[in-house]
């Protein structure tokens, strides 16, 4: 069973010490207090150096020796100093009472040095403390705005949970996360999971306000059938996606020797997965793609759906994705005909794509779009915008954010603008706002798809509980 | 037989006339004559207005009553003025001598006037003038410097060469190529292909020393065997990638209203592309993925590949990526893995993937590669860079380029560099500067075994014109 026990005082903690805060800017004691101090964390940082005496302050706090030094509470310990020395740490976190800890520091299990990692788990179950890591690059919270990684600054708070069993990807894909502009809600680096596994945090991740989809990389799960039981559960509440790297035979060898997961047969993994309704990613790339959508879509009211363009190659595009993806199209009744051609010329087509032609403008995408969040019968909104020399991406990019609003954001919407520099800051506008937006009509499609196979499999499950509940009622 | 008569003047021409040329921004007939000046069009540039005596220059440029009144000869003519005066100013223009025309004009075919277009091809067969179109955005030729379209300016210069059905999406796509940094050598937009068609302009391009690869955007081919004997000639000396719409069921009805052109049947589509060597990309960013490798890698001239990473995570997705996508990864022998072993720490691993550990700098990165290139039993090269707080990944992009270009360029590489913005500059340079570099290490290793399957064609192709050669000697 998930135990979620403690795992608020490691995403959300009122106060954190900072073991092994370092003067010495780039080291990773020195970045972690700088990110959380500069990302804006409100709640006490208390950075710990045994030469206290020496260092008084490290980025304007004040350092203490010892965590038995610090006068508060302290919720999470963040633990960055040589292997050697963490069990020690711990046992003095132990005993100030420290909830939560997060062990930076590698040189464990990682390295075949299995007993002195089960040597941390032992203290901290003794002391009731939860234990991310060890070898991890640290947690984000943006639900109270902590970074306590050492990886980039800036991450923009969102909606979708990360949680990383590869350290370095991980913070380099937290790099990606910025570019992208995906908005985060969390993102944790669960390293060697000697004792925080994937499944307690989905557990605490499916009822976290600030969190609508999960997206998980990993080599190997530990506990097949905990993770199992788990994620069935949370997928019922939030969407997960997983890339799990190793699939191929080599692949396993090689993640074997990173770290030292045992991969196990894919296609186990993957049926496993498919049962639990998770999705599985390919990669990374459309890992990302998918929880944009998955992260942003309101429920799924109505299947059919509709492509708006101002051309006909994209739109023919779309309609291969949709087609190949298993999404519906709709074939506008006349009623919905005559609504959409209100807004194109005459040599525009209503018929789906609706193809509002190359003249379209804002003004027009607006109209057009109206009408398809209006009408009942669509389900989902596919746009796509070519560039052309007389219209502007941006300002048809916020017009579609218009229209979207006004109508209460009410059905998922995807959207692909094709095109140069402007059609990539029209993009990144409607994916900061919420509106998720990829550069090729595929992308958008896929990832919408995902969102119908996660709204498939939550029907098909309520089906199922529905006809046991009904066969229940029967026999007794 | 594909005909390449007149397509130098088309694509190469020493001088242009722009029918419908224009005072007005923004008009096409504007953009036309701004494009040829400002790209830096080297030849003469004709603009004709009917209205000379009143307007006298454009851009600049002296402008001409009729192209019958230009003093000198002209080779190609692009034509931008209403559909129903198009055939009388071809007249003129066979009367001038005109070698190539280029219908930017719509109203033809495309909207059912198949008769005026009919009249088009005979006019420039009685001339001996080539045509393109009608309905085009125009041409553009690196090796011209030559941007006579009325699509974005800044083409970069390459080696990729577009040929595009769709006109509006292959407008966003020149501007697309331009945010990706891929070189182009030629964009043609086809439009409805009345007389010169896809297969004119690939047998051109097989013997364009500026062109290394060609990608084609179609919705319908329409001399089906003409297109399978020119694509088999041609592939023997460069790769065509094709992206086909209309793949669909749905699809292929929306192309058949888009441009009128009949899809047919997908899977016979798919197979004469198998059969001839074409490779076919699901969508455009695939295309322009493999393109982008395609037209930079030297041959092929031994199988297996190596990786070489500073991150394990990054590493064990590349391997997954080589064994779906049938790259075969080298087992490193002791003395390769002895080589390798100077460059990396203890913790480092010489084994493919060769991980140089999150620590690796510039320098590390040519050490190893220039194992890498030196070695003859490594026949490509997959560089993988995961972003750490470090190392900076300009300069390693530099340093992997320094190493290339010392060992001549002499085998395909492609390079993945994961993180936030300074990988997006890192991949950026590398693209500028001819190395293939991707977002994720899939997209990597998918653009390399687009090269793989493009040499295992030639090779298979090779084998069985040997194996004729030998039967007839037998026989003779």
């Amino acid at each position: 069973m998930a135990n979620v026990e403690g795992i608020d005082a490691l995403l959300a903690p009122e106060s954190v010490a900072v073991i092994g805060a370092s003067e010495v800017k780039n080291k990773i004691g020195n970045v972690i207090v700088r990110n959380l101090k500069e990302y804006g964390y409100k709640g006490k940082i208390y950075p710990i150096n045994k030469k206290a005496d020496e260092i008084k302050e490290i980025e304007g706090l004040k350092v203490y020796a010892s965590i038995l030094d610090v006068p508060g509470p302290v919720d999470l310990a963040v633990i960055s100093i040589p292997a050697q020395f963490v069990a020690e740490s711990l046992e003095e976190c132990g005993k100030k009472g420290v909830k939560a800890i997060d062990v930076i520091s590698s040189g464990f299990g990682e390295v075949g040095n299995k007993e002195e990692e089960e040597e941390l788990v032992r203290i901290c179950k003794k002391y009731n403390m939860r234990l991310l890591g060890p070898n991890t690059f640290g947690v984000y919270y943006g639900g109270k705005t902590m970074n306590a990684t050492f990886g980039p600054k800036d991450v923009i708070p969102g909606k979708v949970a990360f949680i990383s069993q590869s350290g370095a990807l991980g913070i380099a894909l937290m790099g990606w996360t910025i570019l992208q502009q995906i908005g985060m809600s969390a993102i944790i680096s669960t390293g060697n999971k000697a004792e925080i596994d994937d499944a307690d945090l989905l557990e605490w991740l499916a009822s976290d306000p600030s969190t609508n989809a999960i997206l998980m990389y990993v080599e190997g799960i530990k506990d097949g059938q905990k993770f199992m039981e788990t994620a069935r559960k949370v997928v019922l509440k939030k969407p997960i996606v997983v890339i799990k790297s190793g699939r191929s035979k080599r692949g396993a060898q090689a993640a074997a020797s990173h770290t030292g997961s045992l991969a196990g047969a894919d296609n186990v993994f993957d049926a496993a997965m498919k049962q639990v309704g998770v999705l599985r990613a390919a990669d990374f790339g459309e890992a990302f793609d998918w929880v944009k959508a998955l992260s942003q879509s309101p429920p799924l009211k109505a299947k059919e759906s509709v492509i708006v363009t101002n051309g006909g190659g994209v739109g023919v595009l779309a309609t291969d994705a949709c087609e190949f993806n298993n999404i519906p199209l709709i074939v506008p009744p006349d009623d919905m005909k005559k609504e959409f051609m209100k807004y194109m010329p005459s040599f525009g087509s209503p018929k789906n794509p609706v193809d509002l032609t190359g003249g379209a403008n804002e003004k027009q995408y607006y109209d057009a779009l109206k009408v398809a969040f209006k009408d009942d019968r669509i389900g989902t909104v596919i746009v796509l915008y070519c560039q052309t020399a007389v219209t502007d991406p941006v300002a048809i990019a916020k017009q579609i954010a218009q229209a979207y609003d006004e109508a209460g954001r009410n059905k998922p919407m995807v959207t692909s603008f094709v095109g140069g520099k402007e059609c990539d800051d029209a993009m990144k506008w409607l994916t900061r706002n919420g509106i998720p937006s990829y550069p090729t009509p595929e992308q958008a499609v896929k990832a919408l798809s995902a969102v119908y196979r996660w709204n498939d499999y939550k029907e098909k499950l309520s089906t199922r509980v529905a006809a046991r509940a009904r066969q229940h009622r029967a026999m007794s």
